[in-house]
């Protein structure tokens, strides 16, 4: 009979349910995968008497998640709690004890991820993570090991369902962000405080993870340059679309050649058609990773959901069971130099609500150029709500700081009356 | 100052230059990342007195392939000189020696993986293939460790660069086949004897080993249904075409859920607008894998080159140094069994030249009906080069055998003078 490994979860939620039901139903083709079998031994939930879907026959349930941790019969622990504390707390006590963690919790790998993963190195323990970005894609697995011979330049992801299942629906369907939210709520992509998703936290840790295999530097999470999507209006939805652009909550990540200096940001972003993100809708996610050698390596599909979650948390589950003397070494990790606003190159998108007098179009890109901004198309567009017409700019490639201070200006040009809309953009390559 | 471990490498063409470049330019970089400074040592080829464009002064070249494998200070035998003999007896030497072998031989794993992955186990050696399918893009790491959780039910997939390459160019601008193959030659894609591309077999073997680690079995190449795009006419491109569809060469497995049988096929397919494979131009790879808990993981991207290439050589030699006490475990192998034509679902396009009586049509889609092929569209079209006109058929899902069958009495139908094109088509999800 083959060896077994024992395995003890927190949390038993949407992910730890579809997690405890792979390991119990489909032991012997994990057994036979992993070279020894991994046994669901304990899972500690927080309320005992909560029925459950899933068969737990054999399994203990305990409210005592210490102790959980700290039984010997438990080699592998696999956080799916959430939170932040006391998972982390748990997950660090866990590794000083020698033993493999499995987490699929962002914020914490976002917050701690370097120092939980020094903690397991000095342990001789793993840290496996692959369910913390992209549910099911293994996007830590490319990061970590498939372009180990590469030179990352840039991320560009949609890493966020319940943002993108709330934008897919407001522009094709003209819905309202209330009614939107409602809906990703229903179909257990928001959260019942839906904050973390439509402010961009979500995003932000996702990227900084991303950020942190790709470069080899940790970013704090509060070092993001981070706009959510509440005020993302319905009308510039429809603009941006009519000029062949969808606006997707893009998480970017890019790294300069020769200083190393890194920006990450998550924003707005309205994408073009040609561009790979367009068309990923609904609960879609993807990833874009520009390095020297691979050149574009693109991973998409379903990114999130119970099921998806859990296939990430039980391959790396097999894969801990397989590699226990080989634990994977924790990822380079450096403190960043953050580029300059003065070195970020954006493009843009302007709506601006303007005096009927005929002359806004010509003031405002003449004076865009002059300081610095190009601009690439202009339209004027009848009023909307009020008396005045309005005027949408699609702004060309230049630094952040020089646009935000084109921007100011603008503000206090006499035929502008209100800067409505200023999003980022993507810049078609045709 | 850091351990190193010594590289060996068979071949020096254009991956392997581009290994040699990255190991010897980026060393400090990867000996970080691997926790041991891999060092290139010597180099087998067969002319020793070539120029070589990398700078190899500290690498040992030497005609002797066989002393290179032996060489104690060699640990790892790094084999991209293509071909199956003799690189597959270098192979099978090194593992017997206890050397991990990473290779770039799609044709080698294909046919022997299994007996070589075998060997490799009992001298605990390890054997890395990452850049045998797919380039830079991660598809074995996918198929052998991220969706260890999942069973997976089907892969469609574009693997073979130089065919996608012309039918692109065939669809776009009309070029004929023998221009399209010049392209591809003259882009570095295409061998001099395009054989192995335009026949399909270069697919053929990448999907061989993506079903051998996807399902555990292993198929050998002969056995997979097999088609290359010799027949493809510019008529039917363009035909295509105006019906939303691009044709592409599709290598395709799938497994039946319950009786674990496998079919595997390479065929010129025509893609509908909708799927994700339509837009996948030019030199670009894309794989994507259906599965039970991930639903749907889809990579693409830089597909093939000497760059992308090196990328997956090179990072499996950073995870075989990484991980040399834990050599990855052969994948699973059992013996295959084939899906019947009766039991593999097809969907197809039909180019018809018929009588010009008018009746062609109405008696084409009847015949079909009546032997059980759904028909879901039908065209008339003027004649092309003859004095007969045309008619385009869209046949729904039935099974192979009964679609082959329903072909044979077509062409025996008086009004039917010949069958110009019968095409695998996807059916669009609208």
């Amino acid at each position: 009979m083959q060896a077994s490994l024992g395995i003890g979860m927190l949390g038993l939620g949407t992910v730890g349910s579809a997690v405890a039901a792979r390991l119990i139903g489909e032991w012997e083709m994990l057994g036979a995968r992993a070279g020894v079998t991994p046994v669901l031994r304990r899972v500690a939930v927080r309320d005992l008497t909560r029925t459950r879907d899933v068969d737990l026959r054999n399994v203990e349930l305990t409210s005592d998640a210490q102790a959980l941790v700290d039984d010997p019969a438990v080699d592998i622990v696999v956080e799916v709690m959430g939170g932040v504390e006391p998972a982390r707390s748990l997950i660090s006590r866990a590794l000083q004890r020698g033993k493999t963690v499995v987490t699929a919790n962002k914020a914490v790998i976002a917050e701690s991820g370097p120092a939980l993963a020094g903690l397991a190195a000095s342990h001789g323990a793993g840290l496996w993570f692959e369910a913390a970005v992209g549910g099911g894609l293994p996007i830590v697995a490319l990061l970590r090991a498939s372009l180990g011979a590469d030179v990352v330049r840039g991320v560009d992801s949609i890493v966020n369902a319940t943002t993108n299942i709330m934008l897919t629906r407001m522009r094709e369907e003209g819905v309202r962000f209330e009614t939107a939210v409602a809906e990703a709520q229903r179909r257990g992509f928001a959260e019942a405080d839906p904050s973390s998703d439509v402010d961009g936290w979500d995003a932000a840790y996702k990227l900084v993870i991303m950020s942190w295999l790709a470069f080899g530097v940790h970013v704090e999470p509060e070092a993001v340059d981070r706009r959510g999507i509440r005020d993302v209006r319905l009308h510039d939805l429809a603009y941006t679309g009519q000029l062949g652009y969808s606006v997707k909550l893009v998480a970017h990540a890019e790294r300069a050649v020769r200083s190393g200096a890194v920006h990450l940001r998550v924003r707005p972003t309205a994408v073009p058609a040609d561009h790979p993100l367009y068309a990923v809708d609904d609960s879609d996610n993807a990833v874009i990773i520009s390095s020297d050698l691979a050149d574009t390596v693109i991973l998409s599909g379903l990114g999130g959901g119970g099921a998806s979650t859990a296939s990430a948390v039980v391959s790396d589950v097999v894969q801990a069971a397989r590699t226990r003397g080989c634990p994977p070494a924790a990822p380079l990790t450096a403190e960043p130099v953050l580029l300059s606003d003065e070195d970020v190159e954006v493009a843009g998108y302007l709506r601006l609500i303007v005096d009927p007098s005929g002359e806004a179009q010509a003031a405002a890109v003449q004076m865009l150029e002059d300081r610095g901004v190009p601009v690439t198309a202009a339209f004027d567009k009848p009023p909307l709500d009020g008396p005045f017409p309005q005027l949408l700019l699609l702004t060309g490639a230049a630094p952040r700081a020089v646009h935000d201070r084109a921007l100011e200006t603008l503000d206090t040009l006499p035929v502008v009356r209100e800067i409505a809309c200023a999003m980022d953009r993507i810049e078609s390559a045709a």
